[in-house]
């Protein structure tokens, strides 16, 4: 068969399956020419074939593309379209959590929400640290690494970097992870089963609370107020389940640095209370310090994990929020016995995170470097909280909100009335995204009353105008003397 | 506090929680003070004053290190060292798996373990790549993608490459994951419970073992023969099952093309009855086409998905084996309401594979590469696979090898009487590494008369030269007819 037939039946193929939808654009011929190492003339044939066959259009100046309307013999149902046909009974009724919910989008859009500030990734520095990596390394960085736990040298690199955080941690207690989502999908892999309880404060992170429960794990509350998780609650809890004889709880899972939602720091004697009653009662403390270094005011206090001389926290942290998230590289400490069954869960799972990542990583991640991108992005973060707080006082003064310390995000109490489900609709309306309190709870009722703002992802004249927008939305939804809405008036 | 003074309290904390190791180097004076930002005399005055603490140890031409012996006050105990202490009663007993086995390593040992060849990697082409994406994309390409199920342009191009290989599926049938391996964690979370029954070929990829018995299946085998899996005996199984009203089993792993260990093929035949058998039993397959296109002789099979208009099949795919591993990015082809709970078991898991990578794939893989690219590497990995047959033909001619058309891996059956797992250290001890047939089957016995050579990793000469000392390693534990090894003669 001649080559240019092959290629077009190979066209022919893509085009009737859907795998080149309808008026996608087909490579110039040039281009595919050079890809595939034949001549010109041969994928100006095939391309020629296909248009008089009615599969291709080829206009001048905008190229080749699929046809709009395609010859109805050439065309096959692909699987995945079939509408209202029956599925097999294992795929069960798609009983999903939340779907993944997307906010708008679009430059109009104030957005409180998502993670750091794609403006302060250090693009261009990064992209070279990769650049040399392939140069130096070559092929050695395309490959598995040699140790599912991480690369050895970027496992140094994270103890010195939490050494400056005063944990001290040999390299031996790190494990690479594909952000710190997934250290805590690991501890839940090997330590959770269907139908243990797990600790969590609450309201804490969504994704957490997604993923326990992904996990099968019955799910019980402890709650926080402006000093991190109520210490005191979690005592009388341990001690109800032991006085009852109820299997002790698999795991708590606690942010103690500008926690999230709420911003709220664990205070210095409540980390102490807590791991003691970890210790006493054989409860694994899963310590998740996503922001703990982006801190804006205050003193650092002692991560859990630095109290811990016995293997009872494992602590993750992670590069996505003060580098750039497209990394998804974070790691998790752990100590004792079940390191290796962590390992090894990392092993199967995915044989380990991407190594060219991970060397490019070690390479850009000097202590230096890290602690200048540090007091950069802290100082815009910082200027950005103030200005959230400023926009707050003057447009939204009867929501209650506490100045947090550090982290990304600030936890706002509505005005009396107004409900946080409601609000995002009529912000949404006026181009303004935020996080309903809903989503933090273990009953969504519970978060009626709050909403989530992350302050670090925009300059400070888009809070500005971002909060004017809210405070807009807020006053349509306000509830009068009378018990109506001031919209209804 | 002077400069230099926090910069010698940091570096001492780092010193004394062993974060430097003993003997380990510092930065240059010159290097630290550019990545701080702070003068070298700084620095210089730093590291000075950690000299005369007894900490740091300068010489001439070798930089500034950790001193070999530090002073005892300054040392605590980091939390990872300690030996022979007690860890908290739900550490358990450390009840690892096997541990991760890396066979011995260097430049004279010839590996027949492992994947590809590195000197196959499109190592520059693919640096060019990644920094095209950085330039034209930026700070984009370094966030969260904005699909958890992956980038939709490279799901867009794997269907672009699946069609090209018979199988047509439209995009959002496609889940981007860390590498196929995590394609087969993620089905495992998202279908299988404790206790479970999951059939797989026997033998097969130690890593789906492993995986599997993490997630607490109880695996049960089902033989392969040189046609691939036993169809006739996976028909008795089930309907054994669906007799004795046992639940029925809750995946079905297969590798029906250069099977994981064996080479072999499932032939288009046993390809539809397998997919009738799941049909009616009512149990999802998933196809793990690990190096379907890596095919060196005879014709392709069309793949289980290719004919299932259903839902019944689950398709993993990847470009580690074919482009670099190193990449870890593969992907899951699922249709049915349970996609979307596998998209939410994969966001929750790690928010997402790296889109740096994942946009510089998409860049990298025009549909001619890949193929221009296949083309290249099956030549060399077929003269390798010659080389092998040749090899082992001259060498170990009562040897049983069944040529594998494709894929990585050659079965070969020992003679009678050698054991593998003797035969890997006498191997070892001849600097020649093989994988030992036991890991792949669920009771390790039942592999003691095989070993799995992967023949791709290295260029012809070694391939030979490892032979002869495989056969030099065989010949010392050969069984005489008296029933002594021929190394006791």
């Amino acid at each position: 068969m001649p080559l240019y037939r092959q290629l077009e039946g190979w066209l022919r193929d893509a085009i009737t399956t859907g795998a080149l939808p309808v008026d996608s654009r087909l490579p110039s011929s040039r281009a595919l020419a050079a890809d595939l190492g034949v001549s010109r003339v041969t994928v100006g044939t095939a391309y020629a074939e296909l248009e008089s066959a009615g599969l291709v259009v080829a206009a001048v100046g905008s190229g080749t593309r699929v046809a709009p309307v395609l010859p109805t013999t050439a065309v096959g149902a692909a699987p995945g379209d079939r509408r209202g046909g029956t599925w097999p009974a294992w795929q069960g009724s798609a009983e999903t959590s939340e779907p993944a919910e997307a906010g708008p989008r679009g430059p109009d859009v104030v957005a409180f929400t998502g993670v750091g500030d794609p403006a302060a990734y250090p693009v261009a520095e990064f992209g070279r640290t990769i650049r040399q990596v392939l140069a130096r390394e070559g092929a050695a960085a395309l490959s598995y690494g040699p140790d599912p736990a991480g690369d050895p040298s970027l496992r140094r690199t994270v103890t010195q970097l939490l050494a400056s955080q005063g944990i001290g941690v040999p390299p031996e207690s790190v494990l690479i992870t594909s952000g710190s989502q997934q250290a805590l999908a690991l501890v839940c892999q090997v330590l959770v089963r269907p139908g243990d309880t797990v600790l969590v404060e609450e309201p804490t992170y969504d994704l957490a609370l997604r993923l326990l429960r992904a996990a099968g794990a019955q799910l019980v509350g402890v709650p926080v107020d402006g000093h991190g998780l109520r210490v005191d609650v979690l005592a009388e809890l341990l001690e109800r389940h032991r006085l009852l004889d109820r299997p002790r709880p698999r795991l708590l899972y606690v942010v103690p640095n500008f926690q999230n939602p709420t911003g709220a720091s664990l205070s210095g004697s409540r980390r102490h209370a807590l791991l003691e009653l970890a210790r006493v009662h054989g409860v694994p403390v899963f310590e998740d310090d996503f922001a703990g270094d982006l801190r804006y005011s205050g003193r650092a206090t002692p991560a859990i994990k630095s109290l811990d001389d016995g293997g009872h926290v494992l602590y993750a942290g992670t590069f996505s929020k003060l580098l750039m998230p497209g990394l998804r590289i974070g790691y998790l400490v752990v100590d004792g016995p079940v390191r290796q069954r962590l390992v090894e869960a990392k092993q199967v799972t995915d044989l380990g995170t991407s190594l060219l990542l991970q060397r490019a990583l070690d390479r850009f991640v000097t202590v230096g470097r890290y602690q200048t991108n540090l007091r950069r992005t802290g100082r815009l973060y910082r200027e950005r909280r103030d200005a959230l707080r400023s926009a707050l006082a003057e447009h939204l003064p009867d929501a209650g909100f506490a100045l947090p310390a550090g982290g990304l995000f600030a936890w706002v109490a509505l005005p009396a009335g107004v409900r946080s489900d409601t609000l995002l609709r009529a912000a949404r309306d006026r181009g303004v995204d935020v996080a309903p309190g809903s989503r933090f709870f273990l009953r969504p009722e519970d978060g009626a009353g709050h909403i989530r703002l992350n302050f670090a992802v925009q300059p400070q004249e888009r809070i500005a105008a971002g909060v004017v927008r809210l405070a807009a939305a807020v006053d349509s939804l306000r509830v009068t003397p009378s018990g109506t809405s001031s919209r209804q008036r």
